[in-house]
């Protein structure tokens, strides 16, 4: 199997665990926090960068690369890893997700979908066959089933739901069956349901059915409230087999991350930090700040006082930060993307902690930014640890 | 004085010479090549990496910084060094030359400017006076008088260049007169002339009267035909004081900066590595590579193979570069500005070799770019050096 899954620590008063990930390009440890290389780069930042900050693994798009500049295009740059100089871990996406979230979809039916490409308007067919070929081509870690991933507006329109939940088992053995590399890419299947909660029991059961290396819940956070984002991933996570990685896609704010922990998930991956850090909003154990704001015109301070990342140890002021995002200088996003990756690394690590250690409350006081119920602190721990 | 200028070699075959300029935040050799940070910040590029690409002087805009974030502005966040992050010694121009090329120019008479600020509008002005007070408060190491930069369309026109001399000379008294920091910031004055080499001679005879710690040669690289840059810089650079830095402003491509270089002169700067790295457009030792260009779609040689830089050693193929710049994603230009800005910075090392061995042959010879005449390598050397 080309994926080792490890539990090195488990919690006593949740399902969280910490685990370690074995993948032909390197370890990592979970729960683990992956950032979005949607076109085969994390915005505006290089390898080394995200390795200082604590990157250890990354996510990919099949969708975007097979647009530009093509799988086969990636292939004959040596595959994912050497063409975007990350010698690490990898997983990439499927599709399915970006498919019904970004294309203009031409048809879909039980073989797969047609829809026309957003760069040059040419119609381009994508099925589970096409999908692991694509991926197989690309070469990352970790691969994804192809999915039906049902839009959130159908959540109660009738019987969608349930023919996503049915067509996503279909493409899940074609998925199967069309991998050509499973001596060194683990194939993850994907759970899906909606917020359905019956579905998504039904999904489990015919997903895990699989055998496969790794699961994930899709169809979270794709518009629905954070009440049910939290609802699914708290019923779904725990039906996953204990003794296999538990990924929760697309997820999120750093609640909904503690919350999905202490349920039993291990990798997560979101496009907040890059997204937000693009738009100058920075992310801190206090809450979240907007540093195009005139209050920060003349504050001396970094981001955080105590953040290690390099754009805080850097020297880096918030009025020199407000500066570039008025004048639009590209070293803001790099900035700020860089100090909020670094961000959710710190959680990540400090869940960890608190894991090995027995100790939330001791992880809800270093993080004011989460609220009392999800950060766990209800459960008095006997090992606090000062932070 | 706040700056002092040690010659550490001369050349046996030309005017070249190496040197060392001491300044309040450190030292650099010279001659040197200054990266254009306009707004206070070189595009896309962290001081960290400016310095592991060999920078350690960088240019900031008085013009542009004193309409954002004002020069106040900058002296609340601790003045210019602080803001930057960048603790080595910065340049600062005085906005003579911004204000010809980029203002909405309103008035213009022996007092000063006065232009329409493209940020929002409003008339701002600007003297010797207030330029020599925004430097100031911005803190740089060395910083430039006011001149009066003549347009170069206005070369043959009658008496505009000779206007622009005279009064460039008048505001270098009142330059000189309003600077309140010599203590620390070193006041270069500003040859100009145009292509007017009778002009040229008469404003070096006005400006290096002066006694000041360096002196530049401005309004070349201003739009005029190469052979005249290299006659105006052939002519002038000469007549500046020996003991004293010889700074080319807006200088340029890399044979330009070699026959500066052989004329005497020690400093330059020039936005050409960043705003060609920003376009994909990599300046090698062979010439320049027009990365966007589809047959690099499946290129997985770096930039240059022997290049030392984060970019070429870090793994990053042309395929991978075309793809960034396909997808118009950051890190493209960011990148190959860093490559490019490595590459002038090599260039430099090697010049400073070449005069330090008395061996131009062997600089001509890895560097194909540079044709025989400006590399020097009629001048035989009896040490010749292999690269």
């Amino acid at each position: 199997m080309p994926l080792r899954f490890t539990i090195l620590a488990t919690d006593r008063s949740s399902s969280a665990r910490v685990g370690l990930i074995g993948t032909p390009h390197g370890s990592f440890e979970t729960p683990a926090f992956l950032p979005v290389a949607t076109r085969g780069t994390v915005k505006g930042l290089a390898p080394d960068e995200l390795r200082s900050a604590g990157t250890r693994i990354l996510l990919a798009n099949a969708f975007h690369l097979m647009l530009r500049p093509g799988a086969e295009g990636v292939e004959r740059l040596g595959g994912l890893h050497r063409f975007m100089a990350w010698p690490g871990p990898i997983l990439t996406d499927s599709g399915g997700y970006q498919i019904h979230s970004l294309a203009d979809i031409n048809s879909l039916d039980d073989e797969g979908v047609t829809f026309r490409s957003v760069v040059d308007g040419r119609l381009v067919h994508m099925s589970p066959e096409r999908s692991i070929e694509v991926q197989n081509a690309l070469g990352a870690d970790i691969i994804m089933a192809f999915d039906d991933c049902a839009p959130y507006e159908s959540g109660g329109a009738g019987d969608r739901l349930r023919r996503a939940h049915e067509r996503t088992l279909r493409w899940l053995d074609r998925s199967r069956a069309a991998h050509r590399r499973p001596q060194d890419q683990a194939l993850f299947g994907i759970v899906q349901g909606g917020t359905d909660l019956d579905l998504r029991r039904a999904s489990v059961e015919g997903v895990c059915n699989a055998g496969l290396p790794g699961y994930a819940v899709g169809g979270v956070a794709v518009g629905e409230e954070p009440r049910l984002i939290d609802a699914v991933v708290r019923f779904t996570v725990p039906l996953l087999p204990a003794d296999r990685p538990r990924y929760v896609m697309g997820v999120g704010y750093e609640r909904d991350i503690v919350a999905a922990v202490r349920a039993g998930a291990d990798m997560f991956d979101c496009v907040l930090p890059t997204r937000n850090g693009r738009n100058g909003h920075a992310f801190t154990q206090d809450g979240r700040l907007h540093l195009r704001n005139a209050r920060f015109l003349a504050d001396q301070r970094p981001i955080e006082a105590d953040c290690r990342c390099s754009t805080c140890a850097g020297g880096f002021s918030r009025g020199y930060l407000r500066h570039l995002f008025s004048t639009g200088e590209m070293l803001g996003p790099i900035l700020v993307s860089l100090h909020n990756i670094c961000h959710f690394h710190r959680l990540m690590l400090d869940i960890r902690q608190a894991i090995r250690e027995d100790s939330w409350s001791s992880l809800a006081r270093r993080w004011p930014v989460l609220d009392a119920e999800h950060a766990g602190d209800r459960v008095q721990s006997t090992t606090d640890h000062a932070p």
